[in-house]
């Protein structure tokens, strides 16, 4: 961010929906934000990372390193608390490495079977890379596994996953709801706390790195 | 938050509900949270500054200048677009100077009668007083004002107030929901997010003043 003349962050997706769910939670914030389809020969960061920390920090430590420029990389797993926190870090192969998000719901339905404690919680961690280090910025939603599915809305574990407070699935909640209670919109909010305060030092002349 | 064992933040309150509040959000920080009860001798803050920053860094400044801990305070607005974000800074006194919430709000809908619009948002910042400065957060949640009173919940104006994706106000929302939407809410997370940076730097022994 510091030394250019409009700040910028480079966000590691190619998603402009994701673009703009970060833009609206950070309009107030006098930034830049650029996708990965600014820098069209960009790496393809592999997730291999045992952890969804290291994971989004490889991903912001890989792309800062080939743009010069403050990058966010993020990375979301639905942890199961009888299951030990799986899928988590898996949660997007869980059955296995070509597996798709309904035969990954049928594997932690069948892996749940006759089990009570069904709590779990969706977890994004967000990674910042910037010269001074990597920064992260966590955010969480508890809730609980359902016994079948519900609701069309969402994607991935959407249709089995019921946030603490509420009865219906996220699933079946409205986009405008399910942002407001999710995981990732809190560690946005996080994220643009600490950005808040760099674009301030930066304003007020100091150093902020 | 520096220099001491377990790192300590005092927040400027006396009400035990708004303490609970912040720890629920800063949960998975390693932080002790301190009201003002913990100071029964510190000085009582005049809030008389002209807008919601100032007054919440007032606020902070003198209680850390007095307990030489880390300090965070807030003050809340809300801002009405055709009233040029009034009352803003006066809401808790927008009728006069020991008005109460009904009178505010009997004042507000009387300054807005025959206005079509009605887009107001209530608005939150939160300062943060350390040695190096003091930071600021904001948090915001936009809506708009009602022609009557709606709803038993919620206090101040939050009867007269329905946010945006919403038909009920804030007053005929539950707790969780309203939260959830919260400009609170958001400031707290934003301000979560910061404090998160200066307990990752500080457990890696790197300063963070």
């Amino acid at each position: 961010m510091p030394g250019s003349e409009c700040p910028k962050l480079v966000v590691s997706t190619r998603n402009q929906h994701k673009l703009r769910e970060i833009h609206a939670i950070m309009t107030d914030l006098d930034l830049e934000l650029v996708g990965l389809d600014a820098f069209p020969h960009a790496p393809e960061v592999v997730e291999d990372r045992d952890t969804l920390e290291e994971n989004a920090s490889k991903k912001a430590e890989e792309l800062f390193a080939y743009t010069s420029t403050a990058t966010m990389a993020d990375d979301t797993g639905l942890e199961v608390l009888a299951l030990g926190g799986a899928p988590g870090v898996h949660s997007a192969r869980y059955a296995g490495k070509d597996s798709d998000d309904a035969a990954n719901r049928r594997f932690l339905l069948e892996n749940l079977k006759g089990v009570d404690d069904r709590r779990a919680q969706f977890r994004t961690v967000i990674a910042l890379a910037l010269n001074s280090g990597t920064y992260h910025f966590e955010g969480t939603c508890r809730g609980r596994i359902t016994e079948e599915e519900r609701g069309d809305g969402g994607f991935g574990y959407d249709c089995i996953f019921v946030p603490d407070g509420y009865e219906r699935t996220f699933a079946e909640l409205s986009a405008e709801e399910k942002n407001s209670i999710s995981h990732r919109g809190r560690a946005l909010e996080r994220f643009a706390g600490y950005l808040a305060v760099l674009l301030e030092q930066r304003n007020e002349g100091e150093p902020n790195e």
